[in-house]
């Protein structure tokens, strides 16, 4: 079976890359599971109800968020109900939603998907590597194919997690920077690791942020606004082959869409 | 002509590949000018000065650094002398080395080579977008060819900076995540751009450093001592085409050689 | 002469500490200038026009501010006509405002005041020591006293500022904290000293905030509004006596009003 | 009775200013319990056994630590005999050595210590929060005396800490910054409170550490070597109140013992 991650979906733009490619992308590869990071979906911040819902709509059966889950107050409302949602697993005990949910596929197997974030340059949460192992051992009790996104910053950490998991999931896949990077591998014991997956979202934007105000912020030190780039889009994402039977992966495709990188049917 | 690349070479694992490989890269591929960086070469920990030789031995017109250019202490030595190699060109006034140096080719062209150095997640350093500007504006004195080696953390200062020079030289390659990503291109008004080349080094370490070290670092927060992982290495490069007259490119290539990509002569 | 300087005026509980306590101070004491940093004093976000009138008004001769000097966005249409206003010094070249301003006394002397910040956990300045260094040296040509407001997070960033300019300026005190150092002296060259001046805002909120807003953040990890806290009110500030003729300092006493340390006037 | 907390002892001038005022202070005093930060005891850096022993012989009946806990190896070896040492409590589960431990005192009263460390600006461990509430509410079981040293960088995490505590401990004061702060209070609820208690060792350096070496560090950027200053020493304490049945304090007061603050018996 196959499993499709989709890296993070940043505003409009991201939305629309998403509603144009995702359908395209599914008839083509026939993934089994779709998973896609919606973190910056709203506006680059967050998520609201109606975007969780247009999102599943148009073919994610799961999605996952990062450091920006509560960014957008709307998530509050739906996030206990959202089946299909996994916001980081290590915000503290008595954190709405949940960082471990299940893909019901047709044949009765199950995906466990699973959200964790790091805590390099990032805010401190409780240990990633202790909560994500205790989730990947509650999960293997009810599944052998799961699929991590590692939402952190620095390339050591995802590293680090990565290889912490090798044998015991699927995949480890990261998330947050919005750069796809080249080093996608089977490790030795079966884990399919992507360090990013890359950004769903403008192509000539500054991680989807307007150049004209990232620059301002790096010329001036102040405040400036955060809006989304305007212009063409890009998607980022990974394929992984995996095993029903002992989740073990066997291949794993990095896919970029953009103005260089067209995608044929 | 062209521009070859290599991403930060780490400690002997990474010079054994710079050794086997970069004969056969240039014999494959004939660039110009070829470019290591070298922050990591002695044990992981900046550069001596027998290593600078060596580099130099084997093909490298130029080294450049980042922020372990000072970790061995032999640097302070010899890098005055040191006429192909550049260190962060914002360190402050009074800094030893130089941030800008030529190559130069047997027809008399020359190839400008800045290394810039980014403040975020990074120590405090002088302002790269304005050190860059200006050292920009003085090679275009002497040369249309520029090169410029961001060494930065984050992936949105990288694209600043990449954008912020967009037309105004050659190519700006990022290094120091030691993660080759996925989003090489070029720039609408002609700059290269990939905001990681990746690392030369250990195929199984993280960012080059032993798993078992790193990992217990992070299970354990406790002080460990970093050495260089063993066993197969990998080689991150980028090749660049650039318009001899112009200094504008025209292509970007990256590279990767390891295990999982084997590299055919 | 004396020279009285108030720390981080916090929102209305702070403007009503000064607005009470100023006149009280200045009729005890009779500083022959008054300094008083505002950078908290709109909301605990930056300065209106209107803050800065009325705190000139009720005894202030000249204001100092820190890392929330733009967050109201009001200051860029009067920072640069704000005679009695400097910010950070060391923003970049180009920023609206100054960071070094006169205060003109009666009698024909002058009391330059530098405002400079510093880039241990802050946002990336220009290098704080050159700056200043180059400041001092101007101030000089016009007076001997000079005052230096340091806003910076670390005391170890503090101290090394102080030391530095240990017999080149009259006083080096200390913002941004809100909490009161005990560390008062006076350096073997004639610089008077304070790593922190405190804050004057809410006595029982956490450096200003409300504490259950902050509390919630620590334990959940989630976006919080930060509102002033109510209640009683403090005030830090300190006392410096100068030398006119060479701007040295003979002595520093810290004051610091609250429930706990009744004013006697 | 009364409770007497030493600040973090640094190198030789700091055990020597133990050495020397320690007794005294006891002589003067007559604290029921003597508690000393010894994170920095050996030469700047961690604990040895033979320190350890000497802090205890000339007083102090129990040590703090902080996050130099690990810096000198030889911690290892002894840690876990050390009944009369507490390192911060929220390292991760595993880790040798405890996070409380109890004072005996002679007339069957008992003492307990916790040492808790933050994050902000520091490395990522447990929740201090969540960790500190169930060591006091374990404490609480043995003893209604509860001291709580909170080794953190921020005052903001500090005073959180400390307001979160109120009526749960008889004093929460804090460490690592080495200058002691002014706004000792008792809280509402009968907490004592303190931010920094400063550290006893060199007066002249920058938080114990040479000034050359810390003023060339900020001047280049470069790596330095961070050995003690010499010359004289300064003591920071703070003398807690506390009513032996229920554990509340009803007074707190810092000491301070420099060549500017002498020490009267
Ligand atoms: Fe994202
Ligand atoms: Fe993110
Ligand atoms: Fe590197
Ligand atoms: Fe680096
Ligand atoms: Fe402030
Ligand atoms: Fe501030
Ligand atoms: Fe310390
Ligand atoms: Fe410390």
């Amino acid at each position: 079976m196959k499993i499709l991650f989709v890296g993070d979906v940043y505003g409009r733009t991201g939305r629309e890359m998403i509603e144009q490619y995702l359908p395209k992308l599914k008839s083509k590869y026939q993934p089994a599971a779709t998973i896609v990071n919606a973190e910056n979906a709203a506006h680059g911040k967050g998520l609201t109800k109606k975007i969780y819902q247009k999102l599943l709509e148009v073919g994610a059966d799961m999605l996952t968020m990062g450091n920006h889950t509560w960014d957008n107050r709307e998530i509050f409302e739906f996030i206990d109900e959202a089946k299909q949602l996994v916001r980081p697993a290590n915000f503290p005990a008595g954190t709405p939603g949940s960082g471990l949910r299940y893909i019901e596929l047709p044949h009765g197997v199950k995906v466990a998907v699973i959200n964790i974030q790091g805590r390099v340059f990032l805010p401190s949460l409780d240990d990633p590597f202790r909560i994500v192992r205790q989730l990947v051992d509650e999960a293997h009790k009810r599944t052998p194919i799961i699929f991590v996104d590692v939402h952190a910053e620095t390339t050591s950490e995802k590293l680090a997690l990565g290889w912490y998991l090798d044998g015991s999931v699927s995949a480890v896949i990261g998330t947050h920077t919005h750069v796809q990077t080249a080093d996608e591998r089977i490790f030795p014991k079966g884990t399919a690791y992507l360090t990013d997956v890359g950004m769903t979202g403008p192509y000539n934007g500054i991680i989807g942020v307007q150049r004209a105000a990232v620059t301002k912020r790096f010329l001036t030190s102040m405040p400036v606004r955060f809006e989304s780039e305007d212009g063409p889009g890009q998607l980022g994402a990974v394929l992984i082959q995996v095993d029903e039977s002992t989740g073990k992966s066997s291949k794993i495709d990095r896919l970029l869409i953009n103005e260089d990188h067209l995608f044929f049917e």
